[in-house]
């Protein structure tokens, strides 16, 4: 046993053991994926919505163009053979921009488009934080903000529903805090939201009153949660033209426009009620939007500390919540962009989300196990016609039959092994009298029947249960 | 119109297109793709293979272990953050033979897995090369070699048919090539397979004379195809052991193993008859196998010049070709190995295929369309309703509703555009009477209709089309 062991010491197999953070499926956890997916699928395609793919990697400018350079550090990228430098990508909402804009910009609008795709990030591997995970997501582009957000507020929604999960939906709006940092140095912007997105309320307030920002009501703002938000908020928006900050800012808040600010929506908002488009339209839409998702029986928590980390949103952002996650409980982020310009397209207003499908595993119920198949047990001296019948049962369920040369009752324990619960059994008596039999493994009961009666007892048997399907 | 010809091209944009060799799939191509995935792999479930997922990206040694350097070339691979050699997968039965050694190698024999997924290779891309490509394949771990080589072949051949690709297989088997290298320096072996996986008759003729092994049969046993192939080699394999090459080579014969070469088969074989373990018992397998194809109804042309590139194959290889691809023919690829045991398990015999998926959406024929979502159409007075109708009747079918504050007649437009099948129209006054519209956008007609009735009328419209379920 010594020089046994020793061999499997030697082995080159230390060397190759699965990648840092990455994991393998096997048939079990690669099914009750497949179900779930499957499920959350069926009710965007319900929605209208339409499958789309892109690349695994992509140039690197893709990301850091959208979100900044301050996103390189998480991105799994490396240099290509040819010196390019190639990311595999964080996330789908700039590629399948990038494809919008070159292959799909003259489709007729909106376009609602989905997608389920693997995602990788570099950091150090954690718990249930993987450097390879997976995205379900989707993009509705080019509607209007109101009925765009609800419809895909809504639709998340459900999509968790239909795998039994209630999610918590926590749903802030950028457009009065982007109004309140125009007035703050633009140097302090991204900072400020940064803090709020993490959530560091000491840190935030120390630097507000260090630039003399603490009269803004961002920290009230933030704190806004739930049923009277709404209000309170258009409070501070209103007072928000009379504030002025001392100093460089206050010149510069009118040129200056706030990252994905966009100047249609601003222009039509002033034009419309000769109001500043900074504050109030913004909150009339946003109010019109919870108003729909009333009609859409979703219900949703106002809470403006919810900024999302990256700069490209525009509106409204959401993230939904489940419980039994710990710390890691958000499962689904999203929110309205505008990023068809930056990547060379006209204009167009577009709203999505990300559901983390890997946190979304870990807190579904039971899943139906995959039904083992149909085992087709015969003496050896049948095999050839074995195979036939073989071949016309797979018409109607999954049917195995021996490959190892096994004796008919080494076949009958491999059955068992993997728990069949149909096993059909012939040997040259069967075959010459026309009756094969079929054994019920769950009862343990068996009967002789010619093979229209087994295709007929099998195929009720497997309708049964509840296949894989959209 | 001149600036803003200039601000496009002034645009980052230029930057990020894709990368190259890989594509985007719009929704069309997509669902074109998923339509053909689902039927191949339900023909893989109703012969009990089950599905299994390993990580995109591996240590680069786990193909270089199995392949031999010579790979490296092609293969995408690249250095990460952390300084490792990291490559995106070019192929699944690496993956898959070390997720089996590292967490299925207790689980019942045999196992029968498969995979659809994305692949890469870093190579100029051309047309019908890209640098992402799919692959849908299996692997029979653990069963009997005629046995199993012969399940896999007529699944392959089924899992062709299903998309309407009627496959020209060809069956090589390495037993006897390998027995003729035996008797050539090892130094030479590999450069005699290369020149003959890539027919280069004639180099390799000049190969054999240079080192003296023109008499090993091995140019006539790659010329052998077709029905008189296997007696005429059975006679050559008979013949092999009476003719000896000078020179070094004789005495290696027995003390050097062909790569991958069984000793527990060779050893049965042996014991069996007492001949020569490396031709004739390996032969008589080969023949049972065929004879098994017969009572699958597989027609297969046997062909001793099907080598497949790779080294690590030990018994039947096989090959199968469509039409209408050109030189590229080859549409799946596959056979017979031992790897496990290279990973660190203990020897395990298996056979398995790659089907070339990109390769097959080229040659498949027209695929269903994906009949577009029922149009809610409104007006905007009952906008609250609508929505409430449009998730009442998505438990049913696709159902879209403007989300761009449209007119009706604009959202009826759109509803053209998109080539909708059925409209439903609601107004005050159809709400009010209980009546919605159903229009048929086909016929032209329309009806007034309970909501009841409508339900009843789309559920038969969407059952007559074929969804994409297994």
């Amino acid at each position: 046993m010594a020089a046994r062991y020793k061999g499997i010491f030697a082995n080159p197999w230390m060397m190759i053991q699965r990648p840092r953070g990455t994991r393998d499926f096997p048939p079990e956890e690669a099914y009750r994926r497949r179900a779930v997916r499957e499920k959350m699928i069926d009710v965007m395609e319900r929605w209208g919505y339409r499958e789309v793919a892109t690349p695994t990697f992509e140039h690197l400018e893709l990301f850091t163009l959208k979100s900044g350079e301050g996103v390189i550090e998480e991105i799994y990228s490396f240099k290509d053979k040819g010196g390019r430098d190639i990311a595999l990508r964080p996330e789908l909402t700039a590629p399948v921009m990038r494809m919008y804009v070159s292959e799909l910009h003259s489709s007729p609008k909106p376009l609602r488009l989905y997608y389920f795709a693997n995602c990788f990030r570099y950091e150090r591997p954690q718990k249930g934080r993987f450097r390879e995970f997976w995205q379900l997501g989707c993009e509705l582009i080019g509607g209007r903000r109101p009925d765009s957000e609800a419809e895909v507020i809504a639709m998340a929604d459900e999509v968790l529903r239909a795998v039994g999960i209630r999610g918590d939906i926590h749903i802030g709006y950028l457009g009065l805090i982007r109004s309140m940092l125009k007035k703050v140095p633009e140097a302090h912007r991204q900072s400020i939201m940064r803090l709020i997105d993490k959530k560091e309320r000491d840190a935030l307030r120390e630097l507000l009153q260090s630039i003399g920002a603490e009269d803004l009501g961002i920290i009230e703002l933030i704190s806004l949660k739930g049923k009277d938000a709404l209000e309170r908020a258009e409070e501070l928006s209103a007072a928000l033209s009379s504030i002025e900050i001392p100093g460089e800012n206050a010149s510069a808040a009118q040129s200056v426009a706030a990252p994905g600010a966009s100047g249609r929506e601003g222009a039509r908002a002033s034009a419309r009620a000769g109001r500043s488009p900074e504050s109030e339209m913004d909150l009339s839409e946003f109010r019109e939007m919870l108003e729909l998702l009333d009609a859409y029986d979703v219900e949703a928590t106002i809470d403006f500390e919810i900024v999302r980390g990256l700069e490209y949103y525009t509106g409204t952002v959401f993230e939904i919540y489940a419980s039994g996650l710990g710390a890691q409980n958000q499962i689904c982020g999203g929110g309205s962009y505008e990023l068809a310009s930056l990547f060379g397209g006209s204009e167009t207003f577009s709203t999505g989300f990300g559901l983390g499908f890997d946190r979304i595993m870990e807190v579904v119920g039971e899943v139906d196990r995959q039904k083992p198949p149909v085992v087709l047990a015969f003496t050896p001296d049948v095999k050839i016609d074995a195979i036939r019948i073989a071949k016309r049962l797979r018409n109607i369920v999954p049917v195995v039959m021996d490959v190892m040369g096994r004796s008919l009752s080494a076949q009958l324990k491999s059955a068992s092994a993997i728990n069949a619960e149909h096993v059909i059994i012939i040997g040259r008596r069967e075959l010459d009298s026309g009756k094969l039999v079929l054994r019920d493994m769950v009862k343990g009961s068996q009967e002789e029947l010619s093979i229209e009666e087994i295709e007929e007892q099998l195929r009720i048997a497997f309708e049964q249960t509840t296949p894989v399907r959209r």
